[in-house]
């Protein structure tokens, strides 16, 4: 079936169903940013394949929302669709609430899975419109996709407590104690990283992602744990039960919110989890409607886990240095973006406790480094020459961690808008990387270091600066991360703490022509404590030089030369003991004082 | 009457009305910062004369709260008075709401004057704490306060249109297009200086502050402004009549929210307006409850506003030199504070259109600069010596606009300690000056520029970094502002746009040494608009020269310099050719490049 035909099939389930809209999201039932092949509903309807977009269908016309980073690959994916693309954010453009309430009137009524949705966000559609009438338990879209994968079942395995640094039951008891404080017998944990954070577990559900399919419902004396039975094994389900944590059916989770006691105290945050699960609580339940503990404690990296993200970033920053030495020595004859991203993936295998990449590798030559999350694929792969950047951000899931890190490579000759742009990036980078803030600071409070150099000139990047990165979980999890706008849910503006990471990647982008980024990732430090407060600095974990190349020195005040020089040292001192003679050298030369 | 005797009086009224409590705030109906005599009745009843403070009377204790500025300051005044003093945001101080919560319970009441909370105050004390009784109408505080002074009926005066920028009439016919958009019939003004601002009106009712009591009611076709009608001249009386703006009594108002029809569509920032306005509305009124518009259009100053703020900084500016060079070039001797302040005070006044201080003096020199908000008193004052350093925060109304201005003056030789933090907070002081940032950002995105040279020494001052200030009209306005923690109230964290003006006033203060603080104000500008957005700057209005006495240069970059010499540049090329010809001279060597 072409896509016409897929929108026509789930157009005749509606009307059998009775609803005028049907709403597909990008999600699975846990709020993921990335979801496993069971839930690419929407890109299975649509034909878009963008990590972020939301499909509106009505019985005449369909919709298609999706952010800045994507809308030249939407706009080509949805030719002949039949799908109109709306452009978020740009002037005009109907937001998909305003549309809903657009659409809404006598008779309008809004199919979905409730699973794919979160509470708040139902919830609000309900406030907002209440002319809308809402049928929460319609999957109608896997109702018309024949072939869609099963839930994947892949096998679970137990993260040693010496790399988590804490044990599961140290874990457990800490959330229990935060749940007293609050006045809660149960919380719900509906996301994946949290729960695989809190029973030190990991799996391998989602691409990328080392999580597993599961809820989990804490109680003061144990934990049922929503997964299916097959991906643990023996050995594991018995360590689960001598911790109290029992094992029940992935889609029990439903039935047992149904029958918790009337009156029950339940923490559950209604931004994370799914309409359907908030829709089967027993009238009365007293809600505790917010973030998890889970969320700050897996965010506050302990001492294990830090130790353990240096070794990751040691090995990540061998790879990433032995590919850029390959590159700027070897020469490109040959090489495309994805040989060239095959090259690099080799080199991160070769490395100790390597498990795989923590998010497609952006690999991207010349005018595909202005599209922020461009992604080579066999149609669209360009030749490397030796002139203008390959931009190349990628990351590694190691035993011991996660890494993310973005290096912009000249190839060849630059143009001078190419050096001068580059050399401005890494000024905001650099500023950035060298704050000393009080603690109480947010991102908000610091964004404008990053951007200075390029909003001086009149330039920007639509994306922000910097997110917070899981230890061997998610590459993108909250609640820090270093924006200057704030926040639509100001739950998601941390107060950055000591131990958290945050990635720090000011861009430009000039489409048509190039692109450039540059990331790191920081590990927030206290540097001192004063009679005035808690001071707090990053470290920045990530070892890899930036390319000198690219570099405009008399654009650079002395202090941004020695903020560069020094970070050169320490990554050349890092890791020449792990390099051969030859890369060594080069190294050497290319991490020089400037 | 001490003040144990006066607080006994207030315990006898308080049994007679049957109340357990009785909450005296520090405000005036119109929730002013500063206000007039007749309203200063917790100065009246606890001796405590700062700016910031409440006062709780229980039947047997007794309690008040204020904040860090003030800490030394209050435990000095409320010796013996036996009402205990309440640290705010110290450990283990309870809130003013905790200590309500801790005190209400069976047979517990709180009485208060419900014209001197806001609403949203008292609406919330309702929510929070609904086992505690509340009796709004008990203006106890006047009862036992004999000589308490009467309200202020000074006379009102019209603000020329070419100074103002925009008619009476222009401005009502903008705010009433607002009001249609919000679907609003009426819109009640209780603040002082929206009143003034919209109606091109300014009073004296309020030291320091050219505004006048009233409360101003806006429908489609009249302005009803309550006000005592003595203070408006017959001509004045009949300007505002032709613009269709009707006198009514002060005390009229309540009486005529009681009258208004049933389900009127009311615009009312209940942060703003005060608990009885709000309690005489009846039953089914809509409220629109948010900041009124011309809180935002009195805060972006027109071309006239602009043009007649440079106006007055050049005069203050002229003033301000000439007071510098009093000090630089004649010595200290028999100078104390109070008699440099009106020596500054005296050159103010021999400048065009001045018309009194914008607020009141703070001359503090040596362990005095310390203490953030210390005033000089007859009993404090300190005679001056030539070492260590005064400061002097002043400003001044002029006919043109509201000036405030501080600089910290090396009276003779100071240690390496006094000219290092100097420097850093200049340091400070000219990054924010010098900020490029796009238009959206909050003064939170861009504080950190003012503390960052403290922050990294673990040093910080505990205030915020800028206020908003008026157009001839209050120092203090919003709802712009920089500072590095969220406001409170998110209304009050306003994005900043061309036409503001903010003041940049970072300092250091070391307790029982010195203090330092730099304070320009900054017009907020639009410096490009680029496909990437609209990006804005700031421009210094002040005029005067920072002291290169004080400057460690070589603890600055080379690009901070350049900024101070910029800016020196431009001081002494704008005032040059109003001082004598030995004035000149010596701000010519005083801004010479560093």
């Amino acid at each position: 079936m072409n896509i016409p035909q897929r929108i026509e099939a789930l157009r005749a389930r509606m009307r059998d169903a009775q609803v005028s809209l049907y709403l597909v999201p990008t999600s699975d039932f846990h709020g993921s940013e990335y979801v496993g092949e069971h839930f690419k509903c929407r890109e299975y309807l649509s034909g878009f394949t963008g990590s972020a977009g939301t499909l509106l269908v009505g019985l005449e016309e369909a919709w298609l929302w999706t952010d800045g980073r994507y809308f030249l690959q939407a706009a080509r994916q949805l030719e002949g669709s039949g799908i109109t693309l709306m452009r978020m954010g740009e002037e005009g453009v109907p937001t998909l609430s305003g549309q809903l309430a657009r659409l809404s009137g006598p008779g309008a009524a809004l199919g979905f899975d409730g699973r794919t949705l979160s509470a708040r966000f139902v919830n609000g559609l309900r406030r907002q419109l209440p002319g809308l009438a809402l049928k929460p338990d319609l999957d109608l879209a896997g109702e018309v996709w024949p072939e869609r994968p099963a839930l994947s079942r892949r096998s679970v395995w137990e993260l040693d407590a010496r790399i988590a640094g804490r044990t599961r039951a140290q874990k457990l008891e800490q959330l229990r104690s935060q749940m007293e404080k609050e006045g809660a017998e149960l919380l719900l944990l509906p996301c994946l990283d949290e729960i695989a954070w809190l029973l030190n577990l990991r799996g391998d559900d989602v691409a990328c992602c080392p999580v597993f399919l599961a809820y989990a419902l804490v109680e003061r004396e144990r934990v049922r744990l929503f997964a299916a039975r097959e991906i643990f094994s023996p050995e594991l389900a018995d360590a689960l039960t001598r911790d109290g944590v029992e094992l029940c059916p992935y889609e029990g989770i439903f039935e047992a919110l149904r029958g918790l006691p009337g009156g029950s105290r339940l923490w559950l945050d209604s931004a994370a989890a799914n309409y359907a699960l908030f829709a089967s609580l027993p009238a009365g339940t007293h809600v505790t409607d917010k973030p998890t503990p889970v969320v700050l404690a897996k965010s506050v990296k302990n001492e294990a886990e830090i130790e353990g993200e240096r070794t990751a970033h040691l090995y990540d920053g061998i790879a990433l240095t032995k590919f850029l030495y390959r590159l700027k020595t070897g020469g490109v004859e040959g090489l495309t973006e994805l040989s060239a991203a095959r090259i690099l993936e080799e080199l991160r295998r070769g490395q100790p406790g390597y498990l795989g990449p923590s998010f497609e590798t952006i690999s991207a030559y010349g005018t595909h480094g202005a599209v922020v999350h461009y992604a080579p694929t066999p149609e669209t792969d360009l030749p490397l020459e030796a002139r203008s950047f390959l931009l190349v951000d990628s990351g590694g899931q190691y035993r011991t961690g996660t890494t993310d890190v973005t290096r912009t490579i000249a190839l060849g000759p630059l143009t001078g808008q190419e050096r001068q742009l580059y050399t401005a990036v890494l000024r905001g980078h650099l500023a950035l990387a060298a704050a000393r803030f009080r603690q109480g600071c947010t991102g908000r409070n610091l964004d404008y270091l990053a951007r200075a150099p390029l909003w001086e000139k009149g330039l920007d990047y639509n994306h922000g600066t910097g997110h917070g990165v899981g230890f061997l979980l998610n590459v993108h999890e909250g609640p820090n991360n270093i924006r200057w706008r704030p926040a639509q849910n100001p739950a998601d503006d941390a107060v950055l703490l000591p131990g958290m990471i945050t990635s720090d990647e000011p861009g430009i982008y000039l489409d048509g022509r190039f692109g450039v980024r540059l990331e790191n990732l920081l590990l927030c430090t206290q540097t001192q404590r004063t009679e005035y407060g808690v001071f707090l600095g990053f470290e920045p974990l990530t070892l890899a030089p930036f390319d000198r190349q690219a570099i405009l020195p008399g654009e650079m005040t002395g202090e941004e030369r020695a903020l560069l020089n020094r970070y050169h040292q320490h990554v050349y001192e890092t890791l020449a003991p792990h390099l051969s003679p030859e890369e060594a050298r080069w190294l050497q030369a290319e991490t020089l004082p400037l």
